[in-house]
């Protein structure tokens, strides 16, 4: 058995000289240099170099000579202070080194698919593949221990204001509403089917309904949905309920979390409170519900402007109750005709049908629609949207969805461009006022934009049999630099206006019965009113630690088709396992593991 | 909207007289004494009396005399000392009561399927439907408390310790090894499953190939396994791995972590260390590898001693390899021939074919085998088995599996009849020096006894190829009062060993390579030494609270048939559910949703 580790390598420092130590750790690099070995010595902690010299280190020098990148040591010898010209002001450790009298190899190493260290340029499916690896490095670590502390955080500041920690079920019911469900057949009931929850809701309501009061857990979700570069099939949310609180108060306690969490683990301080922001103003202004607030840059409203104006696609959109609205780029009224037309297609990503503008050079509107405008027209225009010398408004002339959606992602390209956009800022805020419906021009009916057991406002519970488009819900999401980083709302607690809510999603009586009986019956026995929300962790730990990809935050994350590389999952099953389950596969597949084989 | 909450109902003492407070809760029970109405009103936090009285509550007794039993209350008034003739000393509140001068009822009840108190006799079933009712019960909720509270107490200390909380998938790969796995087909990959982890194994053997050295996760765990009282289909394993720390080092860390949890849940001193018992030793002195060391009543060898006596069927046992042993009952050598008998059938439950006895009585050895031995063979069985006046000795003779079962079952029987088991006491136990492997007869090879993964003793690795079953592993189990509440092993961390090992377990080149390819090549990349181990998590917590049940450690818990009887999990689905998963029910099912429904 090989010795007792006394330190980790980044913690040998000038108060351990004269001490004798004893390290494991992988060989990062190795040199010879005349018959000294050096090695830089790699643990989680950091790196030291250590030394094997024929003057002390005897045998460990031959052994160590056989070393080479990545094999595994034992190492013990004693911590002496460098000479001053070979100081690594680098390394937190490179004031001294360790000379090494006895070493045992504890694992050799063939030569690694990639070199273990930051910013490494490879594949990222290389990196999938050999996560194992690729969590080696650094900066992967690094993220790993960051994330391990936020978890930390919220537990401890959770468990302090009286949350218990509740883990409810994985194998839970499939409830079409919502995203695609993953499903587990079941072997002891024939044809039945267990789902994964897409989030613990129903639970943590029933527990609030239990009187539990106060319930967090850092809960798994399960999404089948349709591919995109950042989302994962299954993910994290710090989930949690309260009974009796107001919607303020919950919303104060979450920001003190979140300032907690950012001074914490990155030293940050967040501002206290967040700013508050009404969904109706965050499309108005930033064309977002999740704006990014470290710039300004807002949309800005000129349908009344131009309505009876030559321009006769912005009077026909407003006709048809669209409308038209102004992003003016500052400083961008120097751009050429390329630059100017290079927007168009990016516009046109977010359903624009064309993109019209005008420049402000010497004093005056230059562009191809200034001409249909009347001056007094002109006049107003400079006016309500401020523009200068230099500048560039840009048009939006649609349905308000998609001037919100080409203006809202014009300001953040701009923003971004025109260097608007302090990365070192945290700028939250919350996003409150939701509507409680939207309509689904597909399914022909309303559907819930949070989900359907949130509470509508008190004062526009009479609007949902009449005019259910008008409903604003007592919900809210607290964004962060432009993402979503959690959200959540207050919740129904009642049978009737949780059935009529159902009614307005277009559920008949038997349906609303037949899925979501458990929880309309629960209503019936005393429940509280409570209310409370969730937050992405992967999101968080994302921007806590300067990453731009979810993947880089979660130790073994899927692909954007849903697949583990290292491990070679989803993969066939024999075909016994699939009888146990009373399921085929569909005609159209082709192979079971068996026939794949034969 | 309501008043904000000052104060929980079990919080209201003397202290808080003369002070106005507002609380919120449930009705639990309400007496008209005269035109004053008592409620007990109840939170998590327990019961205080409020009182509303004509003479000070005005409008608020109208209302809260048509609150019934379960009713949500927010009630503001006054914190009076009760006269000395109505204190109540049975509630930690009881000194004082609350003359409430305002209320609001937040919600109304229905009356519950059952009391919402402690020691209820009700059908399992019943309760389980009505989860969110029961969960309210004061016992279910102290367990929940206590089952949030000794997650964070493992948190906080695995965190000292330099672990980071790492989360693995739950979406993962099917390894036919083991128990059987719960199936995800995938919709993206046609034909292609996931399966639900049996636990995190691989993954953390992986994060140590990652140089994380210290990792834990408190992680949900699924088994299809076929049905027994006290399984679950998912449950919760602490579990956690570590890098170059010897089994004597991690051990004496997990002790500690024991100690802590026992003091800081239940104020518990747990004597460390442990004792430590290997296999062999635990096998034979108490016929289990999970002995209940709260009493002695130790399994005694008498092979030798009987192998030639006239007993026919002890002489052929023997010969045929099997053995002969004793348990004796001190101070049953009274009971009556029935009693004895009546021990059969339970014997028999355990693979016994008979069960031999001899009763001391008045310094003679009686019964109905006596006549076989000779007066020495008699004097040295009283020797060996410390047969004194009053005694019983019951025989098993058959194979060692046999005996151990038949014996460890009744010594447990007889343990507990004769109450030598002290309640209130927490015997913790190591059990080390596990065999690796095992014949089954069944698959005619060789399994482990463990998993695929433990490592062998250092000293037993040249028997693998030419002696499996000789060979001991490093590996251990924690007991605790009879029940096994976790273990691990060291692991194997060289490609060569785990090769060989795969070998002996029937295993061919290809097959291994299939299933593990990834973990036989992660080993030639630098692996460190590691092991670890996982804690059943309900278990213990049952044992923390005195349960016998793991259901009532669990909020949501399934049923012996796995299904969940409060949302009906799991349920038929849609045919287009299938359709987009590839799958179709097998032609033995006979209905899906819609068949159903029609």
């Amino acid at each position: 058995m090989s010795k007792t580790r006394t330190h980790h390598c980044g913690q040998i420092t000038e108060a351990q000289i004269g001490e004798t130590v004893t390290l494991n750790g992988w060989v990062q690099t190795r040199r010879d240099l005349g018959g000294v070995l050096f090695i830089d010595l790699r643990d989680r902690s950091g790196i030291v170099q250590i030394v094997f010299n024929p003057a002390y280190s005897g045998e460990a020098l031959t052994i160590a000579d056989r070393a080479r990148s990545e094999y595994v040591l034992s190492v013990t010898g004693k911590v002496v202070k460098r000479s001053p010209e070979t100081v690594n002001p680098n390394l937190p450790t490179g004031e001294v080194e360790v000379q090494i009298t006895e070493i045992e190899v504890l694992n050799t190493a063939k030569t690694p698919p990639f070199f273990i260290e930051d910013g490494i340029e490879v594949d990222e499916s290389l990196r999938l593949k050999y996560r194992y690896l690729d969590l080696r490095r650094p900066e992967m670590q690094n993220t790993l221990r960051l994330r391990s502390k936020a978890s930390k955080i919220f537990r401890d500041f959770l468990d302090e204001q009286g949350f218990f920690e509740v883990e409810t079920p994985i194998l839970t019911k499939s409830s079409p509403e919502g995203a695609r469900d993953y499903l587990v057949p079941s072997r002891v009931h024939e044809g039945e089917f267990f789902a994964l929850p897409q989030s613990p809701q129903l639970y943590k309501q029933l527990l609030m309904v239990s009187g539990i009061e106060r319930y967090f857990q850092i809960a798994r979700c399960f999404r089948d949905e349709d591919l995109r570069a950042d989302r994962q099939p299954e993910f994290t949310q710090v989930d949690l309920e309260t009974s009796f609180l107001s919607q303020d108060e919950l919303l104060g306690m979450m920001e003190q979390l979140m300032a907690r969490l950012f001074k914490e683990t990155i030293n940050v301080d967040i501002p206290l409170p967040f700013q508050r922001l009404t969904y109706a103003e965050a499309m108005d202004k930033y064309g977002s519900d999740k704006p990014d607030l470290r710039f300004g840059l807002e949309l800005i409203q000129v349908s009344d402007l131009v309505a009876s104006s030559g321009v006769k696609v912005f009077a026909s959109v407003i006709e048809k109750g669209g409308e038209v609205k102004v992003l003016n780029a500052k400083g961008c009224g120097t751009w050429s005709r390329k630059e100017i037309d290079d927007l168009g297609p990016f516009a046109a990503r977010y359903g624009a049908k064309g993109l019209a503008w005008i420049q402000v050079k010497e004093g005056e509107f230059k562009g191809p629609i200034v001409k249909f405008f009347t001056p007094e027209e002109i006049e107003a225009l400079k006016e309500r949207t401020g523009a200068a010398e230099g500048d560039l408004l840009l048009f939006s002339a649609d349905t308000k969805k998609v001037v919100a959606d080409v203006l809202g992602a014009l300001r953040l390209k701009i923003g971004k461009q025109l260097g608007l956009i302090n990365e070192n800022e945290f700028k939250f805020a919350w996003v409150v006022d939701f509507p409680l419906l939207e309509w689904d021009e597909d399914a022909k009916r309303y559907v819930a934009l949070h989900h359907p057991f949130t509470r509508p406002r008190e004062e526009d519970l009479h609007l949902l049999d009449t005019n259910p488009d008008q409903v604003l819900a007592q919900a809210y999401d607290i964004v962060l630099n432009g993402y979503e980083v959690g959200g959540g709302s207050m919740r129904i607690y009642k049978r009737e206006i949780q059935e009529k809510m159902f009614a307005a999603l277009g559920l008949s009586q038997e349906e609303a019965k037949d899925k979501f009986g458990y929880l309309l019956d629960a209503f019936e026995y005393g429940t509280p009113p409570h209310g409370g929300m969730a937050f992405g962790l992967d999101r968080l730990v994302m921007l806590l630690s300067g990453r731009t990809n979810l993947r880089e935050t979660i130790a073994f994350p899927k692909t954007a088709s849903a697949t583990d590389l290292m491990m070679n999952a989803p993969s066939e099953v024999d075909q016994s396992q699939l009888e146990q389950l009373h399921i085929k596969l569909a005609p159209t597949v082709k192979k079971t593991a068996e026939e794949a084989k034969a």
